[in-house]
């Protein structure tokens, strides 16, 4: 039997289910590391988020590695014992989204913990073998599980069109944002500046890398905006916004440089009240984006070549028997990055 | 002496004006078309636009052509007789916008009536001559007149990525909307549904080659976005939104495919309500534009092959001495565009 | 029992064969109408194409409609009755190739008439769902069967960057350089001129859109490209080179405006001797093609909407029982485009 | 009066020159530091190189920085003191490539030490404002010379589409291959492996951070192609050849993953045999460069941010007075980079 984490009426229990047989194009793997993610205690504490609707208990974790014991019929790729990340979402329809290379888009996905689907926050799990990649010997099981949130910060530079020289302003230094912060500087990111309302993370900000921190207390966003071009000496090329709100959806459009790209990784409510015009006749590019594709082996090749470090965000670390004081301390969001052990 | 259409407090009048001479890099030109453009009507009626105020009467025009009379010292790709095409905005310095091919977006510009700068609805006006565009016999002054607006709807079917087999949304069925409309289509877009409140408008649309048109009467955004699916028979890849209305907004948001772009060409009020979730989780992205840039080389090559018509649009024709009737003409939304024949 | 055309020791003949059953997420076609390639009489002729070896007789066709007699499990957008156009390759692994939108480069793939894998050229044929695409009403079987040729254009216009406006330059007045020229001018190239050694070709190329021809006579290559200079009024932006042949790649690099495209759809032997630091010093990128992708949904969209119209390119109709004498005349290089009707 | 370095029929001398006026938007500098570059030592030893042909003695040097002595009118953003970086080559005319971002493929340029324009191998220089861009405190007046060699390593990694994640083949291990090992490192690049004929230079390129080198002795380019791909763990998505040689074209082609890049920094004849058959029919790009553009803002952020530190990289200085001994220096390819310091 395996043993994982749902979530029954507002419950995290640990309980004993089946161990699955991988089907086609399968592979069981016994999970190694899963990470805690904000989306995880937001369904935890209120059985949904956005359109997704928990109708029954589900087991939690999308952030995961694990190591293959089996494999299903079809699958060459891999083997047993090889140590793999989990790509948490993918395509259940070859359909034209897929064809042009954003599956990401395409409206009938599986994804981990997302209603109906159970999550990978157990000891064993069945997953298909193409969105299971390989890690390197020099890539720990850590690692491998955080590349699922180091891929949203992937896909955010990426569409924020994040380069070589940008200066780059990222709201918010919670876990997202200080990723984000890793990537822009791996991408070339010339300088960046981090602003937020915890000094604590700002202070993590500097530690892992970022050139300037502001505090935001209670300026407007245009004088927010003026504090930004003040410490990187000019507007920023491209500002990745992490934090949903309408505050800082104002401060990125008003601070970013003409013909720049203000990018929405944080969720706001459905209707935001947005400079419009500024943006336009600036042509600053208001983007957002949805989970992220084509990231696993480029985030394993950052990994492998230590481009990107984020062992320094690991903060916490529980065995999967203490998965509810886990959940406790990444609600009370002690720390930066929870990670579940589950071997 | 020269003739200049001006704009004392509220009043269009005809004035007498001397004769500019060409200076350094600049030609005389002896004005033969000019278009009435809404801002025109605009200044006239408000006296601003946007931050731009007139603090004293201005010559209005900015879509014109006119006939070289004389060059300056330096200038060597034109000569007296030739015919040009005047773009109206150009950078006043040599700065990073411009050395990155983004010169609309250089903060210093000169812009034909736009204050303080005069524009050339008048007989002789002298202008950059790296701004003028040599007009090919096959192309008349009114088409090269008429290059101005066309640029902007090039530069809006460029940054809204319209090619090949797109299906496109236009908002709007003004003269804006409709050279989208065209510009569209020679770009490539397979089905062009374009929606407005004016059903006379719309009729004008088909005939100058919308596949479909939708009169919107008292759908909310959602439910037009749905016409919009059904018509089609799948979500439009690009919206072109050319009406400023926070509805259009809205409806172009809800109604383009993941994965593609609303492009603002209108522009409405600073602050707008906007569906911004909808946008961001669907990677639509929102993009404005402001005038357009390296547009007239394009411009007068589809011009020359007949790849875009714009004569049906040209419904109203007045000599210069008749340019107040010409702006009463504009004013009150008679036609489509008002020319002005200076010659 | 269905009915083939193979190639048995140089021979192409009509045999019986069983009526194959749909498998799993497949479609079992009655064929309407296949085109035949330069590449089945390259078969027929050579038993070999590159590196692809025929070891037993095999179908030819690869151009090819049919309408749905019966589906396999798990298809749900297809039905008996619709009638498709048949994409004839597709990868057989979801790599990064495909995941990333270029499933074309994938090294794994199934293709009809490529060795080992038959062709289409019969009375029934089973083929992935996946890739069969449904026409509507206004897009006949014979558009449908040249989707295949159109498919390659698209791709070329597509990697060789033709756009509003572009001055082409096309090498060739085969069906494929025809095909490039109707896409180019679809697409919104202002000016295409078309090059060939045949002038009955270059008439052909004249009645369906293009803006020059030029003869090629004893040219050099330099010689060459400053024709098209003179005919165009400037250098191309973009060469689409149809011949394969050295002489021609020659004349599109140094006909190339700097920082154009020279795409390359001919294929000529494994070493060329190309005049690479001019192209590199200009800027001029060389690109190349293998097949197509994402290009059948767009291809049916621009037929249905006679964005392009590919009728006068069909100048040869066989029914599939005189097989042999279609064969002879593509042989020959009478006309433009054979088609055989199956049905 | 100033001293500069000149050459009278293949000898290098120094001698005395009147000091410039700064023109119309034009600084005279002081000069502070200068590389010598390949090209400068093949005019010094061919009176030519390519089109460009020496008619009487010039001025060499187009690699430096100075201290803004005198700003001529209409100077704006430079004072007297201000220390700058100089872009050697701009456009005399604002042409169409000029408007549109690409300004290097103008062709009527100015450049320092290309005749008939002499070079900044001097003491006192005067250049145009707009392409003298001011060092930030942090940046030295060495590093500020070093930003011209630097930007054609910021060119060819960006039109070899060097991104987060790739893995990069760099052909040569002189300057320039050792600048694109840094630059590929900067903008994200996993793993960069490159191949030369001299162990001493392959420790040089281990010492700056190349993953991987490859000694080349006696292998095919298909053998190396083979070794590259074995010591990567897979192909490289670009290849960045800086040789000019034909075996270093054929090894980036039979390298490059399908679907990648192919650069060309290196000049080699101008016939080259080339597999291109391979290159085209998996979609290896090729492409090549000349000069650079939009580089001077986005390599002084680096360098300011310690994003990429060209200090390794110089090997040898010597003050102006001993110039000809620098040369020689250079000429022997002793070290890497050879700096001349003028104040």
């Amino acid at each position: 039997m395996s043993q994982g984490v749902s979530r029954p009426t507002n419950v995290v229990t640990v309980e004993k289910r089946p161990i699955p047989e991988p089907g086609q194009n399968e592979v069981l793997l016994q999970m190694n590391a899963v990470g805690i993610c904000g989306s995880d205690v937001h369904y935890w504490q209120h059985g949904k988020l956005g359109d997704f609707l928990m109708r029954k208990p589900m087991v939690l974790g999308h952030e995961g590695s694990g190591t293959v014991v089996k494999v299903g019929a079809g699958v060459q790729h891999l083997k047993a014992g090889d140590r793999v990340a989990i790509e948490p979402a993918y395509p259940l329809h070859n359909d034209d989204f897929c064809k042009s290379g954003r599956y990401n888009l395409s409206p009938r996905m599986f994804c981990c913990a997302t209603p109906p689907y159970d999550g990978h926050l157990c000891r064993y799990y069945a997953h298909n073998a193409n969105y299971c990649f390989k890690l390197p010997e020099c890539v720990s099981s850590e690692e491998g599980a955080f590349i699922e949130p180091l891929s949203v910060a992937i896909h955010a530079c990426r569409r924020g069109r994040v380069k070589l020289g940008s200066k780059v302003l990222i709201c918010g230094a919670g876990p997202i944002g200080l990723l984000n912060l890793l990537v822009a500087k791996a991408t070339g990111a010339a300088q960046v500046v981090i602003c937020d309302l915890s000094s604590s993370r700002l202070e993590k900000a500097k530690e892992v890398g970022a050139d300037f921190t502001i505090l935001v207390t209670k300026e407007t966003p245009q004088e927010l905006a003026q504090e930004v071009e003040k410490v990187l000496g000019c507007m920023p090329d491209s500002t990745i916004e992490c934090t949903g709100a309408e505050f800082c959806v104002h401060t990125g459009i008003y601070s970013t440089l003409s013909g720049g790209t203000v990018l929405l990784v944080g969720h706001g409510p459905a209707l935001v009240s947005v400079p419009l015009l500024n943006a336009a006749i600036r042509e600053v590019d208001i983007r957002g984006m949805f989970r992220y594709c084509n990231t696993y082996p480029m985030a394993i090749a950052m990994l492998a070549s230590k481009k990107v470090d984020v062992k320094p965000l690991i903060t916490h670390r529980f065995p999967l028997d203490q998965a509810v004081e886990a959940f406790e301390t990444t609600k009370k969001r002690l720390g930066i990055k929870v990670m579940l052990k589950c071997d």
